[in-house]
């Protein structure tokens, strides 16, 4: 048996997970970042633990590890949360404090990675040793697996396929710079760029499936109304999905997966996002039909990926 | 003793190897991509191969390999090369031909990859573990070395680093995209920027320095201008240096090195290019100060990083 832990911005989840990579118990607690330290928060983590254990009458030293995924920026190598916006941690050593309380093996990474290696693990990618993932949700996360490990690069900052400029000197990005895929592929940017056209088409079906609140404009209204042929939402989408395109073509000449992942909100759209993107990026890869393409696909394990991924990561004592 | 090949567009080079990563001897020979067929190639370099041997008093099963780098793509795992504009082959599966002549183990590499193996094993990034490398000439290839070895992803196409977008809608890229980190970072890119505002300000020195004849508008006019403050040569770089740092940030934040190597032609420029560039990429990297910045060097091997880093390639018999 081992725990991944997925560490959110307003909760922290939990799974028992076992050698099925099935999740068979879980555990959810709720985080106040602006009222709790980190070293209450950690001490809750560890006390959610000890009882996933206790209830599920599993022994610590039956427990072969404890993983755990975190957004932002993580040092896996010395198990310190450099930087996590969600739930505003700095250089927090978030695995020295939880030995503290929990003696069990343990790991840290990016969630993205995570959700990667669990999809790799017994997901979308199940039986590859390769694969890329991007989950478009508040921002572009990126996770790579290489021959079933996570990939993260040798130095403190991880691989953040999100800040990659496409469009020089395009739209403001949160980390500095102009143009990153994230400003144009998370859902965010969809949502926002659907406002905006809906604001200017006031016939547009997204303002009547949003009943006229543009708060509830999200990614179901925008491709409700797309399917729809509603024109600006059409363009919306277009748009969307040739940025998203040229990061994915740009990611497949790179590392040349055995396949692509998409997570986060927009992958609900499923094999009719895929479908679309498949085309553009066909056309768009190196070596046109020499080279091989990867089968774009969409998650499978949802917001499972990353607690069955950071489960297995490789565990230090 | 091992044997590394560069096949260029105009000649091949092979180099005798020794187990201090020293060429201890070399050949060379012409091709004529128009009037000989690859069998013929081939077969001249067979015998190359075993004149290297036999004139060094080698003899074939003293000889731990033959690695062969090419530009273009090639599948390292068949040992077909795809497509080589160069010596525009296509096709053509060397390892089997070579094979008929000789009989040694042998491997095949796309010519950055063994290029930036060389760097790691013996170059500008000796004792590293990991490095990515681009080459800055005709267009901009791309190396990656994890682990002391060769990435080049598992599908057939290689890792394409000069063929990410960087411009949405930029410049027309030979691979059929547009604003490709090729078309404005490439050796090519610069002397065209360059030609094109030395033809625009009659006053440059571009002009002095080339003897008003653009033809001779090279990196070193250009640099040579630049260095003077001349106005024209000055916009030309900066511009330059500002694309082809976002291309080396962009693959900083995927891959996160321990070190980032230029190789190709504008790296004759060495710490003069490369203080510029490691400026503004200090400022691009996610995460600013809390992750790190690998240190950006020029290629120490020059021309013979491929031969070295093809002669080390993993071998199969």
């Amino acid at each position: 048996m081992r725990i991944g832990v997925d560490v959110g911005g307003m909760s922290i989840k939990f799974g028992l997970v076992n050698e099925k990579y099935e999740i068979v118990a879980r555990k959810v607690i709720e985080t106040h970042r602006n009222t709790q330290s980190a070293e209450e928060i950690v001490e809750r983590m560890a006390q959610a633990v000890l009882e996933l254990l206790d209830e599920n009458g599993v022994k610590q030293e039956e427990c072969d590890g404890i993983g755990i995924a975190c957004p932002g920026t993580s040092d896996p190598k010395t198990g310190v949360i450099l930087y996590s916006n969600n739930i505003a941690w700095e250089n927090i050593s978030i695995l020295e404090m939880l030995r503290k309380h929990v003696h069990i093996p343990m790991a840290l990474a990016n969630d993205a990675d995570a959700a990667a290696l669990g999809e790799v693990l017994d997901g979308a990618a199940k039986g590859r040793e390769n694969a890329v993932l991007l989950t478009l949700g508040t921002g572009v996360g990126g996770g790579v697996v290489i021959n079933r490990k996570i990939f993260s690069g040798p130095l403190k900052g991880g691989c953040e396929l999100g800040h990659m400029v496409i469009v020089k000197n395009g739209k403001q990005c949160t980390c500095g710079r102009k143009g990153c895929l994230e400003t144009y592929a998370s859902a965010t940017a969809l949502m926002e760029e659907a406002r905006e056209a809906a604001a200017k088409y006031p016939d547009s079906l997204m303002n009547k499936f949003s009943e006229n609140n543009p708060e509830k404009i999200n990614g179901k209204v925008i491709f409700d109304a797309e399917k729809q042929g509603d024109r600006a939402a059409v363009e919306v989408v277009d748009n969307y999905e040739e940025n998203l395109s040229i990061g994915i073509a740009n990611l497949i000449n790179i590392f040349r997966p055995e396949i692509f992942i998409l997570g986060g909100g927009v992958s609900a759209q499923k094999e009719y996002l895929t479908d679309a993107l498949q085309r553009k990026v066909n056309d768009m890869c190196f070596g046109g039909s020499l080279g091989e393409v990867p089968e774009i696909v969409t998650s499978n394990l949802g917001n499972d990926a990353g607690i069955i991924g950071a489960a297995y990561l490789q565990m230090e004592e």
